[in-house]
């Protein structure tokens, strides 16, 4: 069953290589494409366009249907073509000719693009929520750790000291600005081009504020030309997103694979996770950070992959818009197995302690020393040079103790602060809007 | 003169691969490093690292320096290796010693950081305002050419029809998504990195809450590990916002370079906006739009440059990072160029009237015939096969007049709605705050 | 069962991470394990490591095995790693001890390099093939349709004659250069790299000229340190070589879309090779060009993909590398695919006849008008403003033919010529030693 | 002067954005437009297009401007548009309205094509002989410190011996590769497009393979559209081919910036190669390998930018071609300078010795003793559990002496046959033939 049938039959190749595996990916659409059908029925009793009992008969069976998708009982028959005629057909098999009524003022490009939106909106609530508990784990490390130090570096030359509190700390505020693309494309997901129908808009009078209202979205891609341009620039957004997220995870499995190394040994792993050799003892392969950087370096090139499907388009539907979904619905599962897997071995994390005893560490203290003096009243110049001919005369000695004060130091490390940047930054998603207009639509 | 210049002398051949073009950029940042000095020496007087006389030196002669500057008579000297050692060199100069005391609590590393963070501030400042302008542009063309119906495509294939009000008015929505974006740059830029020395932050009791009031900021990097990160994590978001920009005008190009061929002949332009031929008269090239089209799809590869450049490199500074400025300094001039130039084409453009009229868009009535009939109470089905058959019969006839009246559509644009979504977008910006403040701190 | 498997089992959820989806990619390498494995046991027994009876029972289960995966009859067992420890563990049921024993101056590392060399090596003389017979319908297109004008634009503006000869003739020679990278990725391939141990090479005597003969390379990657750096450099390459023949098919895949617009109407298909609508009996959706032209986009994001993988990895092997196969595999068979269905759906097109003679396209006429008063020896410039004015006049009449004849012009299209360098190309492939070496390997 | 100059002029604003820096880069085109001028007046005479005279006249005076340009003579004047335009500006300055006729059978877009083909081919030696240059050094730092062992690493953990003759050999070798993907570019781009005229061929009788052997080319793009589709293809590979150059100088340089770190301090550099601090004696950092580093992973995204410009372009010529200029012609300088840099760099570089006698690389050793113990007749598993064994109990002892003897193995590198390599591939461009061909041209 095609919505385009055509008396000659398409010929079977062509739609293997034209459907491809849109199928499996639609799956995932089914609830948010029966959420759409709720919201987009009650607009048409509205005006006029489906009868009350119609209208009640297919809220009740749409609901049915959604409970089913819910239950995993939902799957696309064999030669259907997508997730938007098998609900279609289910609604007609139960009402009959009123669940063909169901696609008036509504065309498959904006139906597959409300189902996009309300999919890509839910996965970002996910994501965002991932990210926090990362965020979580690493604040609580760093608060754990915070008197750990280790040598910081420049130029990956030993350059002054630093702390695992900074280091845990960095990137859980990495995180908080990533939350600003994530945002970003929360924002632009959460527009509603449902009444766009082919691009073009259609001759009824649709209410699309109702709609708009029912599935809880913040605004309407109002122009409908622009609704349907928000196909695939929507995706380049959520991919961008996710890669800033992605770029976080990367650096910091970068950083873990070196100090998890012999020239390092900064922290190790319990042995259960992590590969080794029972003859080279000390081999602790990070098997699982190497994995975690592969994975979110490759999502860093997502952004790339929907540019290139995307240049140089003239404006209107095109089919391979289609194939983002085998670009983006994967990405999703990514991300989110990287965020747990890293919350989970950073927890896992053992640290170790006196790293800075070593001679090699040693001069990582001068400048400390410069500011002693400095502080108290010796000029710079002067400080400088004592320290200096103190280090050629190898009499330098390190500090007692390292007294960094200043806000988001060693000894401040104004967690607190970072954490009241972080909840202001989910507050403002709003999730709840979204969530109490779903619920109450499928009540 | 170098600041970390040893006894022996570098290799004049490193020199000049290390140094590379950056002094042409640092050129661009010298006012922002002088706003940077200005606020930086008033909080090391306040935790008592300069004398109150010093500091009235410093910031009478900060203040000249900067008035220098912005009168253009600032240069870097030869032999002088970035902006931040010539406003230093003129410092010492003007007033001696103290001239160096500035360098207290502070490296060349967060110097640049925070030099790089005003800069970037002030330039999405630009950006926006230019996208707003281009905006008023597109919205203005867009209700007066409301009326001007041109053929609506899906798979390049005619479809439906649209309107030139449409097409005008979906690249201003356009912008308005990619405000979100830009927004998500300026979250990340204006925080500030002042006191994250070299990565690691200072043994000195530094205010920077100070500093990032007195600069305007509307909040910190605290993590001083992070605020180091995010050299090239700031970059990368911003090439990220303006990629975004540059896919919305490449795409309105593409449009346009595909509406001027003679095979569409939708708009024109002047003679003296094209370049053409004598000997075929009807050729009037889109030079302009296939320039900016290029430009624009090369600025969508400039995330992947600052990715490529990023990636897998542990954490604290790179010597490579400055290269980083080569990528980012012009492009935010060709956005710039490509806004205005795109401004200044859309209020020239010609847009030909009656295009519907021609045979070959006859059918994209054909939808709206099929509701009219339902509108009239004729099933759906039915209406469709009625219209069918009139087409089969060749009795079809376009439709008097087309009237869509939702959101969104040809008879109800909205332009009310997206120019309010435009304000909201832009007054969230905030730029007063970081206005006032760098006033005050020159005054 | 895991080679490097120790006392404390390692924690499940990071075996599920780690391997992934690792074993379904692997299958597609059994049969080429398999062959690694014939050569590396007669090597072994060649250096007195396998007793000449060994090798005779382990060569003849290492080819039952091979045929049992030739029938589809082997698969990866549930808890099983990866391809080689399958084939290690078939084989130690079948000869006991012995089976371990092929383990000898071997790790997993160059083991899955030469399994990869062999399977891309495979791969891309199939690529290789399938080019071959899309250059040849295109050739044919390009010789059945020469005399059928179409315009040739300039700036998407009507410029000169050209022809679908011309036309089809273009993108057969596009693929003739694609072979050169074609070649370039499988002469990096073509190398063994046997030998080299987890990269740092054996303290056994092997001998790895034998086993670059028995599998026959063309040479050897020598130095075992650039053994391992080929992994992740071979499949940039490989991904290099299969976006370039992606690009030539993309971009005739958009011409088509244009073409077969109702703007441009130059050619159209059979009913049943499109999708289309029946109240608009015009449009013919170009579905195939549309997928084709988005599959083979996506694919030229494919070498940005795997080099942000690759970037600032120290040398060495990282276990990410792994990932590399989720990326390559499947784009192998997304550029058969699309190489098949551009050679059916290219000989399956109509071509309009007498484009030229319509209104529009007339002028495009008027530099050889020029140049045929040229040829009767009216100097240019004149010539040229006869043209200009009998144009201005509207007396400018079409020449009464097309008459190019230079090399590569619509009279000439040296499509032999073209056939030749393809040929020429394919022909240094060399295809024949690996294939006589692997047929020898197993009979 | 604009070829295509109308009545109406073309606004400043217009030109300026259009024209933008191209100027600048055609300037490096300069020799190579004369050069095809001279190749392309002597077709002209030969069938008939220019008398004997004038072709006398024309080659004399365009031999001259040749030798200008050579010793540097040679600008565009301001309110030419290009190269093109300013070499028939002198031309016709000295020989009158001649000029001119070297225009005949000709256009901008097939000159500007030829111009680029020849620079590129004659970079591409360039590029080729740096390459060579620096595989030199490699291979002779590789034999000179052929007994240095440094640790080898796998997964970022020390595994097995390697040395530093492995270690710059590898690079050697990588390099050897790199040579394939330049062929596959030299080849595409030693292919003559002249003759193409506007991308249509012209309907005069031009001899396009007299002007290919005249320019030394090995063969021609013959097929008049494709040669114009090569613009931007070429381009394309071209940045692919130094992109792969870049990928090996950038991973060696991330080697030898962990390696001059304190926390592995196998490598170091003379005081003066380097940049440092006074109060951090051990402070050595690599700035020259951070910006290699940077310069060629910056490189590495090359490919990205080029494609995003060209997908989906439909053929024929669009303007934006011209914009490639400014990504490809510094990319050959940026390549360059790394290669030199390189170069002199690594003949700088000071080993360390002695690296192995460090505790932290003992078990490195634990395979080789396995596999001693094997070639003494012991069976695999149990030599495996003795040397777990000794390890376990703390009797273990590194083995007195590493000696791996296979081909390319610490013992036997193999450097004469990774040299044979290099001399096939750089005999395989057969430079000569070219370099031949311009000689006689300009004598």
């Amino acid at each position: 069953m095609k919505l385009w049938q055509k008396n000659t039959s398409v010929a079977s190749e062509i739609e293997k290589f034209t459907v491809g595996k849109d199928p499996d990916f639609d799956l995932q659409l089914a609830a948010f494409d029966v959420l759409g059908s709720l919201a987009h029925t009650r607009m048409l009793e509205s005006i006029g366009l489906l009868e009350k009992a119609e209208l009640d008969e297919l809220q009740r069976e749409l609901k049915s249907i959604y409970q089913s998708i819910q239950k995993g009982e939902f799957s696309i028959e064999p030669g259907v073509e997508d997730v938007h005629s098998q609900v279609e057909l289910e609604l007609t098999r139960r009402v009959g000719d009123a669940g063909k009524k169901i696609h008036s003022g509504r065309s498959r490009n904006d139906q597959v693009l409300v189902d996009l939106k309300l999919f890509f909106r839910h996965q970002l609530q996910q994501t965002v929520q991932q990210v926090q508990s990362l965020f979580e784990v690493l604040i609580a490390q760093s608060e754990k750790h915070k008197d750990k130090l280790l040598p910081g570096y420049t130029h990956l030359q030993v350059a002054m000291p630093s702390s695992f509190g900074l280091w845990f700390g960095a990137y859980a505020e990495s995180l908080v600005d990533d939350m600003h693309l994530l945002q970003a494309a929360y924002k632009i997901t959460d527009k509603n081009p449902l009444g766009s129908a082919a691009g073009y808009g259609s001759s009824f009078p649709l209410n699309r504020q109702m709609t708009t209202d029912l599935l809880g979205f913040e605004s309407l891609n109002y122009n409908v030309v622009y609704a349907q341009m928000g196909r695939g620039k929507t995706e380049r957004v959520v991919a961008v997103a996710l890669a800033s997220v992605a770029a976080t995870i990367a650096r910091m499995a970068m950083d873990l694979c070196l100090y998890m190394s012999q020239n390092f040994a900064f922290v190790t792993l319990p042995d259960n996770l992590t590969t080794g050799s029972s003859i080279m003892p000390h081999k602790k392969n990070p098997d699982v950070f190497e994995i975690m950087r592969g994975k979110c370096n490759r999502l860093q090139a997502l952004p790339t992959e929907v540019s290139m499907m995307l240049v140089n388009l003239p404006s209107g539907y095109h089919r391979e818009l289609q194939l983002l979904k085998e670009c983006l619905f994967p990405a999703f599962a990514e991300i989110e197995n990287c965020l747990q897997m890293m919350a989970f071995m950073a927890q896992n994390l053992q640290v170790r302690d006196k790293i800075m005893e070593e001679e090699k560490y040693k001069y990582a203290f001068s400048v400390d020393a410069v500011n002693a003096e400095v502080l108290q009243g010796v000029p710079f110049r002067d400080a400088y040079k004592n320290v200096g001919t103190a280090i050629e005369e190898g009499t330098f000695t390190v500090p007692a103790s390292v007294t960094h004060t200043h806000e988001g130091s060693i000894g401040n490390l104004c967690n607190t602060q970072i954490k009241q940047l972080m909840e202001i930054a989910v507050s403002s998603f709003h999730f709840e809007r979204a969530e109490k207009a779903l619920e109450e639509l499928v009540r």
